[in-house]
């Protein structure tokens, strides 16, 4: 990032900088006193790059006076935000310090929820009618400038319902003959997106069709505002850190890791690891299970940690590869049939392959270490093939397990309206442990004993 | 997604539909014929969402005058990425098909990398001299929109020597007096990114200044060019999938889960099951080290899945949540110090819930099955104390030593300049197993031996 122009106040610039760097570990109070030591420009710079909870913090912490100007600064979107990170009992005041006609706009964002696309939109846009001519828009949308509408290079041609019927680029407008009708220069085969849709969704269909802007409608064709690619930006980031931070097992944290307390950050990653700590409890339940087999052929045991792993790895990785396809719509529910037969072949190549290494382990330590005749050093005794032949066909059957257990799993979430996200390479990894002892155990007492 | 108008052609919007469903499982000639069947307004959409790598297979098996056509069609960042698709022997073919102005400016693109600035950028951009009056500037940016620039609703002013010296959006201009210079009117503190600048980078400061549009520049300041925000919607989704993907252990796909050929995913994901499953063949020396003490005291192998879980699970947690804060610009490498102190608090009260639950369940069982005498259902001996404290103790230890691993490791990685991404959820257990038995078996010969 550069600044094209020198500043002359760079003693603000470096007061801008340390505020930047400090605010992880100010408390509200610290952050509005040092937010109010920055010059405007300054001030205004770094109230538009904070998240819309800290702005809500440093404006509640600031005289009545400056809040009512920082709030009427922000485009209805964002002050509905801001709004809404507000404690419950503020947002009332904040409000009321809103023109009565922008603060109906407000009400109107705040029944929507913050990830639907009726909670992203702006509802400031250009609108023009139909049978207006091009010279007359043109001039129709120099005054709308004036208002505050957040973008003018597209203009939403509605008609008596508040219908949308078209859109025109300004670019449109100022090539066309000015005596023409918007109605013969607009574009009516468009994208829309309706009022309640997920965020997430919304975000896919600006990726397929590389849009800058796209109008939102409610249920009845209505025109209610604009969502723009800026803020589909923000979307994509907060929705893959969401996925992210499941897929490494804990809840999604909502806010910087910096910025999160040490209870808050407990209540996130405690959770999760309790229940695995607690499904993990049955693998020594199976291990006593098979005490007998243990104490008779205590080679047995050696393997346990390497069998679970390949169950482990192969599930983390056929789970976080299946939720990233399904978060970016590259497969459906109704593809589990295919997932699960790739999966499946996947899986017998990853484990014949992994198996093969692992008996020619067996078979090397066997021949290296033989006339030491020390188990340490991985003497497996006269049925050394045995041995091998049984790592062999565990790891063969565990890598199939593992890799299916991870694959249908996301399916399996989604299908019950979970997030598939929740498939966490530690809760697959903890699945496949109880399963992968018995898989085990199984093969060795066929093969062994 | 709502299309307007009603489409009378339902038949094409069938076929086109059915051409996306098919598209994974047909062959690039079977791709481009289905492709010849659509209308020209579905082909030109059809078109438009394809990815780079797509629309340079299809055009490469349509007849040239057609190939002539659709690339064409193109803007010169989206002509640039198909030809860098297209194999190497195609490419001076495709360029051949260009005029000679696009074919210069898709060279200058060609010399970047996809992944910096440059490699996303359009060349074509709105431009003005800072002495032009407004009304000039009106005129001039309407004869600049019929050589279609992207965009001109921000307008760029150059000075002779082609460095940026400010920012003027259409919205400004149309507000201003017809007479007034472009310099009085332009803004010049503005955000600009280097030519050279990671994609990711860029991508931050979208997000952190909400951008709808940056200029690109080079090292001496002069302008390149333009990224705008529907691009780095495509970059965020991206980046997220490919550090989704690294954390599930595999390499990044580099494409749709469901069109990655056999050979092709077997070697993104053999590759680091096979590292893990070779590192954790430790484990196995590991067990073997410790085999006397399993034969003296076998109770000690029925706690090892556990304990190695508490390794992983904590380990994997602490990675994912550090990764995506240093993807994100939340810490930097030299945060690691708070991190590390964060870390090791979160980790002993993680490990102090965790051993807590361990020892209850050491205790309940021997309670409730210790008429029994039998070892399958949970009878722990005498010393059943000691082996509740020994549960307690090894997995406080192994919880504290899994975050720290996991929190480090990703500094670690961007301090050697690797991608913190690749410690992933899996390389962390693999990691925190093999110490995790030391630290299992050393603490069991200090409380029980």
């Amino acid at each position: 990032m550069t600044s094209i122009e020198d500043d002359p106040l760079l003693g603000q610039r470096v007061l801008a900088a340390d505020l930047r760097d400090a605010w992880s570990v100010l408390d509200p109070e610290g952050r509005a006193e040092g937010f109010r030591y920055l010059t405007t420009g300054e001030a205004e710079e770094f109230f538009h790059e904070l998240e819309s909870f800290d702005r809500a913090q440093v404006v509640l912490h600031l005289p009545p006076v400056e809040q009512r100007w920082w709030l009427r600064g922000l485009p209805p979107d964002e002050l509905a935000d801001l709004v809404q990170e507000a404690p419950i009992d503020d947002r009332g005041r904040l409000l009321g310090l809103l023109d009565e006609a922008t603060r109906k706009e407000i009400n109107a964002l705040l029944a929507y929820s913050e990830d639907e696309a009726g909670g992203l939109m702006n509802p400031r846009y250009a609108r023009l009618r139909p049978d207006m001519s091009v010279d007359e828009s043109i001039s129709y949308l120099r005054r709308q400038t004036r208002e505050k509408v957040e973008s003018i290079y597209y203009a939403y041609v509605l008609d008596e319902q508040q219908k949308l019927v078209g859109v025109v680029s300004f670019r449109q407008l100022m090539m066309a003959r000015g005596d023409a009708r918007v109605r013969e220069v607009m574009v009516t085969d468009l994208v829309a997106v309706h009022d309640e849709m997920d965020q997430e969704a919304v975000a896919r269909i600006f990726a397929q069709h590389d849009l800058m802007c796209v109008p939102v409608l409610d249920a009845n064709g209505r025109m209610k505002g604009i969502v723009t690619a800026d803020d589909i930006v923000d979307v994509v980031r907060e929705e893959a850190t969401e996925d992210i931070q499941k897929i490494g097992g804990s809840a999604a944290l909502d806010a910087p890791y910096l910025q999160v307390g040490f209870r808050e950050m407990m209540k996130k990653r405690a959770g999760w690891l309790v229940v695995l700590f607690v499904g993990e409890m049955f693998t020594a339940s199976a291990m006593a299970r098979y005490a007998d087999q243990i104490e008779k052929t205590w080679v047995l045991s050696l393997f346990v940690p390497l069998i679970l792993s390949v169950g482990g790895n192969t599930g983390s990785q056929a789970s976080t590869l299946v939720v990233r396809a399904i978060a970016l719509g590259e497969i459906r529910l109704r593809d589990w049939w295919r997932v699960f037969l790739r999966e499946m072949i996947m899986g017998a190549a990853l484990g014949i392959l992994l198996g093969t290494i692992g008996f020619a382990r067996v078979f090397l330590w066997q021949h290296l270490f033989q006339n030491k005749d020390d188990a340490s050093l991985g003497f497996y005794g006269e049925h050394y093939l045995l041995v091998g032949a049984m790592v062999t066909t565990s790891v063969l059957f565990v890598a199939v397990w593992g890799t299916l257990a991870g694959a249908l799993l996301p399916f399996l979430l989604k299908r019950l309206k979970l997030d598939p996200a929740t498939a966490s390479a530690p809760l697959v990894a903890t699945l496949v442990d109880v399963t992968g002892l018995v898989i085990y155990f199984t093969t060795a007492s066929v093969i062994l004993l």
